[in-house]
């Protein structure tokens, strides 16, 4: 089955590991920044680390949830969480590397999102929103639970860049079999995407600024 | 199994996507209020349209859930999507007709929840439970990512409009084979009790108002 | 397996039915005082009651989640909000008797939420981590549905509580085959962390009080 190959490569399954201590990093910072305690951060550091691909694999019926039976993603939101304590403030001066690592992050997240999705039987179409949300839901329950308004509903182009790069993905997919290729050239379009849309503050709202 | 045979009266299944498509309008408008912009508008809206029955299949067991094996509520999210912001002004104007389509939605999400959950052996209880939060957490999940308390909790008739008619159907069900017809009465008890409680403002509550 | 043991032990079964109808209480009381209606503070108590257990058994693909195949956690429900209205004053009086009964409520959910856990082949850390999640989550939900900041991320001796009292049993576990005995044992510990948090304010968090 495809899913496994997409496994079996290693670098994926450890870029996925290295997203998922990024985004438990950011979730902490989050919770820290709210003034919550040694717990709470580590359950919202958790969250937004596996959040989104527990949604994906809930509404596709993948259970146990990926990272239930795989401890090293324990291992990994663990490190994040000391780190992000450890390191607090060189984390926030190191913004801009942690802002690429974060976009590399939900780039794999959402293109091995679409293969999960497409490996149990969904349409493109579902595939598709299925990798967008697990790139980005963590971030929404994230929100959630700290009791803001998702940025995700106001920040549009984070959840338009996972749709664009896993549009790409789609059509390479279509004309090669280098898959490391294409999900390479599928995250730098992510990666593109956002770092030109901070840089120009490309919007898709119609709010007058 | 009835179930099936539940979906494969076409009438129910046109209404239950037609359903989806008025709930779809009305979280995109929620979410225009809010100033979202066009992604978090389509993420509102497609959690408003099938929310309430993915938390009914989640809770069952029934993987994927339901939407994700049609595309065509996806399509019909979509055109609810469209509808909502190039008639904009006009969908508020015609709110006498969206009530009744809404409530002939929640009024078909109802039954349908129901007959899902008897399919999978819940008990009628819960079988009941399971049809009025088929019909209403859309709502409250909306509420949620959009920061709000839920309406539900605080404007009961809605939630009791459903159990009502739910009540109904399962009573109608025992005495009459003509399911169509048992399904068409519990959803007009539906109306019937939104529309009065509306204009008598009945309310459950012990607020003095 | 050693789960079906687990809920033959009757006394575990009654007072896991008991913990559903006081976290019901303490859910619906929630919901009066911020003034929620009927259908409001019902719902309030029953995602209180029932929601740590229903996402740890989401997580771990147990379907249909635990309450739903047995009418008694809808009955108990109930009781405790009938209760909750009837003797709104009386049950606030009695805050240290209702504390105790939510302790011993919190103790044997976690317990039962390993067990549920390991019968399913969760590593130890995931079981402990899905036992804590079974016991605080409900709590979780309550205040994400009434739109505050989980009271968990700010009082973290709640959860602390949970986990020592998981791991205590794990020890306890290796040494001993009383079951009744470790759990009462472990139970007896969440108990003691809690009285003792309470009393003299401990606290693991960095603020400045």
């Amino acid at each position: 089955m495809k899913i496994d190959f997409l496994w079996k490569m290693n670098w994926i399954y450890y870029v996925d590991l290295f997203g998922t201590g990024i985004f438990a990093i950011s979730g902490v910072l989050t919770a820290i920044h709210k003034r919550f305690d040694l717990i709470g951060t580590l359950i919202i550091g958790f969250v937004t680390a596996v959040g989104g691909g527990t949604i994906r694999d809930i509404l596709i019926g993948r259970f146990p949830v990926g990272w239930l039976k795989d401890n090293n993603y324990l291992l990994v939101i663990f490190i994040g969480y000391i780190v992000a304590y450890l390191f607090k403030n060189q984390v926030l001066k190191l913004r801009k590397s942690m802002f690429l690592f974060d976009t590399i992050g939900i780039g794999i997240f959402t293109i091995s999102g679409i293969e999960i999705a497409l490996a149990v039987g969904l349409s493109l179409e579902y595939s598709l929103i299925m990798g967008v949300i697990s790139a980005c839901f963590g971030g929404v329950i994230r929100d959630v639970l700290t009791n803001e308004i998702p940025l995700l509903f106001r920040q549009e182009i984070y959840a338009s860049a996972c749709f664009a790069g896993g549009l790409v993905f789609f059509v390479l997919s279509q004309f090669s079999d280098f898959e490391n290729l294409n999900i390479f050239i599928s995250i730098f379009v992510v990666i593109l995407i956002r770092y030109f849309s901070i840089k120009y503050s490309w919007s898709l709202n119609f709010r007058t600024k």
